[in-house]
């Protein structure tokens, strides 16, 4: 029997009114809190879930234990309206708990999750457009308070709007410090209880996420990392199946999270093929929201055709030839291209951290042009060693302001996003046929270029300096065959935007 | 019977008295010269060759028409000590002829042609390494000869020591006057007779090829080549196997001459796959000495594996990786790899030509610690529409002294030769394990690199920066693992160098 079936008779169908029902945001968060003393272990003895109504949809929610006999559940309303809810559990107290609430428009800010949309591409589920603007800080939510304070602030002052972020504490160069929270109970020393979350651990990494959610940053949430003294990245199977039930009842109702199974899953020894496939099915049989989720590689790329990916998450694989192959991946998975990893702007010990900003942006806009989102990091060392791509910080690059740069070009494109067209092999062009053409010239320093365009419609020409940010149109208009002047500089774009003729 | 056991009786066997004979260097051109009036086509009706015998070495040699009732034929003696000839013709006058020479020691500036030397390496014959640093002036010998005196006076004082030029005038951009000369006898308009070699046109051009020489240059001679507008790269097979006759008869004894198929032989729409291979059947057969022989790619690589092939004559058909494809190509061909064509520094309207010099000096580099040589070509725009790569001229370009710098970081080497080792995956390096490594660091720009090895040896270590052609001591010994500070700046490059250990 379905909880549908059981609903309260005496529920008006509509108008709603706010002073009977509580009401919630689409794509916001509608929580339960229960409070239930437990002799055993409620991590792993209490079982707790609920089913979501509204008409003829219903949806099944994992709650999870918050530690201090706290049980919680927490709901992502997508439709609006009238929603009713009943509880299971295998404890008296949480079973068979319901109530109601009315779902509401969402405030300007509040556009839900993101979806893939027009296959390569992304848009809020309110049908807002989002490109992906990505950096990564790894291991920023276990770092200090002021420091995490400070990411925020940088990242509030950058054109960031996708971060990529470890749940589990990072062991590597430059990142030798203890976290502020560990995710179980127990010591390094002692040994970890795997059957006992540390729920202020959980606490912490959703409060920077709501964090993140407040400055319009998608949190690409990685699962697994091989980067590991503790042993989390080498935990037994079911210990991994529990973590990821419980992370998943926590964290599918934000809707600013996206799944990473792992990142370099490729480098993760401890873990076979299947697992990645097991880890997927646990994740998205209890994310009833279905949250974007990938995978994501070191040295050889993961396979994207499983059914449930949703989009290429990428680390390239040829230290030369990076993003210029966005074509080729758009073309063999036919998904969205996000290359998370081309090397980072930054000045240390190993190649992928010691690119120049130019080389980033190009690397940005090589990618863009193909239709594809290429992501930042950086790594400058510093005296703190407190670099970007790990602890967070501080931002000194110069790639960030043209990666802004960049973003606006792509805003101010038909639809707001960038597809390949078909181009010369030495320019790489994105936009309508017969309408934009965005050609990038990357590390090519030409003095001119001719263009030949058979349509007989007439373009607005720009000659873009990606590095410098300026945008010169051309004096006059333009068709059929034209040489435009160049300053035989790097770094150069020409956009053409049809000029509609008033007199047809 | 061959003319070696019809040799004349009064021939002293040595001491060679200079007196008695004509004295010819060893690698030098021994020619014969014959006056015959001739009523029908010399070219097509007359036969001429020889037999030049040393010992119990023999040789045969095709003469040829060089108009004028003027009939040549030449030989290069590749041992010293004496040497005899008799001539065979279906033309009395041409038939029977026969003499003798002494081949002695070359002087100081003849080394011989340019072998294969190491597997993936070049030597002259007499031994002495020889580094191909080549340059492209396409149509250099089809210019004014106040030009082509700028041309020989810029490579005089430039690093070069390979040209790749072609044999046909060149009919593109920027390439659109009319050569001095025509291969063969007629005009554009009124036809061509293709049975009528025209030999002021190969006069010219040998004379250019002896420049070249004087200079210490190989001519690495293109002998097809699409970009015509003439008919030179259409013409029937018969007559295609006429000039290739004519012309290794005419050049083979030219220690400076290398063979180079085509320059884009897969754009050659009137050729077919089996051409090449009957074209490199009819030069090895016609050439002696057995010069250097390649072919050279535009869009797909010949296959380097047929047997006639001496190294790689490599166009990259990637525009984003280009040398750092060296390695595999060596393990692929196992011959030396020369990349004549990764882009030019320039500044035109086509990807192959609008690099800059740091781009170009950054190939020559990828590709030189991966143990293979990668041309140099310069495209700048210029009023007078005179390109480096096609015309000659002047340069004015950044690299060729960077080029210079790296010829002379590779002199420096074990060898004096360049083979890679294997290193991390971001950084390659060249040299001899436990002895000497050249690290290179490309586009990268570190602060630092840890180094680690195995052996205990000590090492002096210095830091080359290939740009500003610097080379930076660091103080002290370094063995084990040991840290360098670099200066965070692009195209920088480690070199330690064993530290011969007295003591021991």
């Amino acid at each position: 029997m379905t909880f549908a079936q059981n609903r309260p008779t005496n529920v008006p169908s509509s108008p709603l009114d706010p002073e009977t029902y509580e009401q919630v945001e689409q794509w916001d968060i509608f929580e339960l809190v229960f409070y239930a003393s437990y002799d055993g272990n409620p991590f792993t003895a209490v079982s707790l879930s609920a089913e979501f109504c509204s008409g003829d949809h219903s949806v099944s929610v994992k709650g999870f234990y918050d530690g201090g006999g706290v049980f919680r559940m927490r709901f992502m309303p997508t439709t609006q309206g009238y929603w009713s809810y009943r509880t299971s559990s295998n404890a008296m107290l949480l079973d068979g708990q319901a109530g109601s609430f009315v779902c509401v428009a969402s405030s300007p800010d509040n556009h839900g999750p993101v979806r893939v949309s027009d296959t390569y591409h992304f848009a809020y589920a309110d049908g807002v457009r989002y490109l992906p603007v990505g950096t990564t800080c790894y291991a920023w939510t276990h770092q200090t308070a002021s420091l995490e304070e400070q990411t925020l602030s940088t990242l509030k002052a950058s054109p960031f709007n996708k971060l990529r972020m470890c749940v589990f504490p990072k062991s590597y160069q430059f990142n030798t410090n203890e976290p502020m929270y560990y995710p179980f109970e127990g010591s390094l020393e002692e040994g970890w209880d795997y059957s006992r979350f540390n729920p202020v651990f959980f606490q912490h990494l959703e409060k920077r996420i709501t964090d993140l959610g407040k400055l319009g940053i998608e949190a690409d949430l990685i699962l697994f990392h091989p980067y590991d003294r503790w042993g989390f990245s080498q935990m037994p199977l079911e210990v991994d199946e529990r973590y990821l039930r419980y992370i998943t009842a926590r964290l599918a109702a934000y809707r600013n999270v996206w799944w990473s199974l792992a990142n370099e899953f490729d480098i993760m020894a401890s873990k076979k093929e299947d697992d990645w496939e097991y880890f997927a099915g646990i994740v998205t049989s209890n994310d009833p929201i279905g949250h974007l989720i990938s995978n994501h590689n070191c040295l050889r790329f993961y396979d994207y055709n499983k059914p449930w990916v949703t989009h290429c998450s990428i680390q390239r694989i040829d230290m030369y030839k990076t993003a210029e192959e966005t074509n080729e991946w758009r073309n063999k998975w036919n998904m969205p291209i996000i290359v998370d990893e081309c090397a980072y702007e930054g000045d240390i010990d190993h190649g992928w951290g010691n690119i120049t900003g130019e080389e980033l942006t190009r690397r940005c806009w090589e990618g863009a042009v193909r239709g594809g989102y290429v992501g930042h990091g950086e790594t400058y060392y510093n005296e703190k060693e407190v670099l970007w791509w790990s602890k967070g910080g501080e931002l000194t690059g110069t790639s960030p302001e043209r990666i802004t740069f960049l973003r606006r070009i792509i805003e101010q494109s038909p639809g707001g996003i960038l597809n390949p067209l078909p181009s010369s092999w030495d320019l790489p062009c994105a936009g309508v046929k017969d309408e934009y053409y965005l050609y990038y010239f990357g590390f090519n320093q030409p003095r001119y270029r001719h263009f030949k365009h058979e349509s007989d419609v007439s373009y607005r020409v720009e000659v873009i300096d990606t590095w410098n940010m300026t945008i010169t149109q051309v004096p006059g208009t333009f068709r059929g065959s034209f040489r435009v002047e160049l300053p035989g500089r790097q770094y150069m774009a020409v956009r053409l935007a049809l000029i509609e003729d008033d007199a047809n």
